[in-house]
């Protein structure tokens, strides 16, 4: 594993979306979300998913020079169209205009349709939270996970994101609908590791920590049995209501084409309503609560949903990124080539 | 086991609160909403949960005369005082308000805080989706489950209700944090049955579907283990911080004590934002899907949240509420007593 300085990484995704057809700022911030996502340790979803971004470039699914806009409003709530731009460009110009709307109104919300994957959600939790913002957001996807009591997949496994300002450290938290996501999967059976939980259901049926068995069946396990596939379908109707946009039903069950996805973001102000000194020392206290917590292994404390992004941020920005060699030959000669 | 009418357990639910300090209105209100608890078939937290709902109020926990009212707003976000009042006329009020903030500025929301326990969280999403509007609530509760990775409770199990209004029967997701309620452990414990999925942690720490055994250690496990762990403390976070209230480690660990909670109502109107025939035909297309999926046993097709409370209502109502005798005697007691 290579270690390079966040700011060679930057700059080398930057140039290899400038030569797929980005504008300059474009090209710099979608460039500085990938970066920061590998900085925040969420490796799934930063530098080692740009080829696929690349790929889905290349085959149409997105629009490097697409940009969103606005299609109607109504006092804090907006809807809006992705045009099939670039997502996490998309996502990002969503909440902060969901930002912008909580400033005026105390909360805003902005609902995408017609956008791509949004690569790491957690993104734009950090994105309010550092503007000082409660932020809420989710997206739907293709359909990757079955129902509850269902075979075949049906619901998306929609991530959704919650973030909460705090000066000591944002808390932000990253979830799919489903237990684990195939890539996770991928990694244990490579591994030859067992999943920690039961993550799905094995050809007879039951469940299982095996992680190939799932792969086989594809019957991937919602959080919480009935409970995460029911939250799954309500984040999708939400999602497909308010921005008129599509369901998870009706968004293509391929990995390298799933597009038009529709998404939801929500920041809210809580500081408008005054008693700031008060609503601060919250977030501290809660914190507080759960490392008091006594831990099951005493060499693993509780922590709090973000704590560990912001220990890998450290380590990360003081060794460097951690990425993978081939990898970064790939982008290096994206980044060439004109 | 008694049928009643409805209108005859709402008209005794009413007399009985008279009895107890409430206003005609609000006594009507809130037997109302405890009676179509159990009509929907919610049995735990309807008519079977109304003693201890006078218990409370009779050691002081809830305040039958008290009002919640305004302490702040900023647009479209306000926050509210509870009071101590009862807790399903304040949420009740809450949503109420919520709802007519959103039919403004197309989103509202308010912050409740010193409220109390709302028996049926889905109660709110049904009104704002009988109402054809989008409604998102939660509350905190008093801690009763461990985060993950701990021993002791430290988070609450926080309801989390979401609900979609849909002409064909509204679509109305009501789930704990924790995958069974303490309530849901005593029912499997004392038909001598094991729990359908794991639900908490045996002596030894091992996950186990042993209900008798997890009452034995008190560690009930959240929903999708880490993650849903980690989306009790949000929910907490957010509530929290809106209402300047309490959060879950400053609530009384009683039941009979559990108080001064805080809860967050959000209103959302999509048909304000235009293409209303193709927005309204989303559900039944979302539901479409769902009833599509090839089940996992022939005989019990795939639901989507609120379809069984649908069921249950209509049998209800044709066939009377299921009332336990000796429930119906002691509220007829305090219906009578002056």
């Amino acid at each position: 594993m290579h270690r390079l300085p966040f700011d060679e990484v930057h700059a080398q995704l930057a140039a290899a979306l400038r030569n797929l057809g980005f504008t300059e700022p474009r090209a710099s911030l979608s460039a500085r979300l990938f970066a920061e996502t590998t900085r925040d340790g969420v490796y799934s979803h930063g530098v080692n998913r740009f080829q696929r971004f690349v790929a889905m470039i290349r085959n149409g699914s997105v629009d490097p020079a697409a940009e969103p806009r606005v299609v109607s409003h109504f006092g804090a709530l907006e809807r809006w169209d992705g045009a099939r731009g670039p997502g996490n460009l998309n996502a990002h110009a969503a909440m902060a205009r969901a930002i912008a709307l909580s400033r005026e109104q105390g909360i805003g919300c902005v609902a995408l349709a017609n956008t791509n994957h949004w690569m790491r959600g957690g993104t734009y939790g950090w994105q309010a939270a550092d503007a000082g913002a409660i932020g809420i957001c989710w997206t739907n996807t293709m359909p990757n996970v079955p129902p509850w009591g269902g075979l075949d997949a049906a619901i998306g496994n929609n991530p959704l994101v919650i973030a909460v300002p705090r000066a000591a450290g944002n808390v932000v938290l990253d979830i799919a609908m489903s237990q684990f996501s195939y890539g996770a999967l991928e990694s244990y059976s490579k591994r030859g590791e067992p999943l920690p939980v039961d993550g799905g259901f094995d050809a007879e049926g039951k469940l299982t920590r095996d992680p190939a068995a799932i792969e086989a069946t594809q019957r991937l396990l919602p959080i919480g049995y009935w409970k995460g596939s029911g939250l799954a379908v309500m984040l999708d109707l939400i999602a497909a209501m308010l921005a008129a946009g599509n369901a998870t039903h009706q968004i293509a069950a391929d990995p390298l084409r799933e597009s038009n996805l529709s998404q939801v973001f929500v920041a809210m102000q809580p500081a408008a309503l005054g008693d700031d000194a008060l609503v601060a020392q919250i977030p501290d206290a809660i914190v507080a609560s759960l490392h008091r917590s006594k831990p099951a292994h005493p060499d693993r404390p509780v922590r709090y949903p973000g704590e560990n992004a912001l220990c890998l941020r450290e380590e990360n920005m003081r060794l460097g990124l951690p990425i993978d060699p081939a990898v970064w030959s790939a982008i290096c000669a994206l980044a060439a080539n004109h």
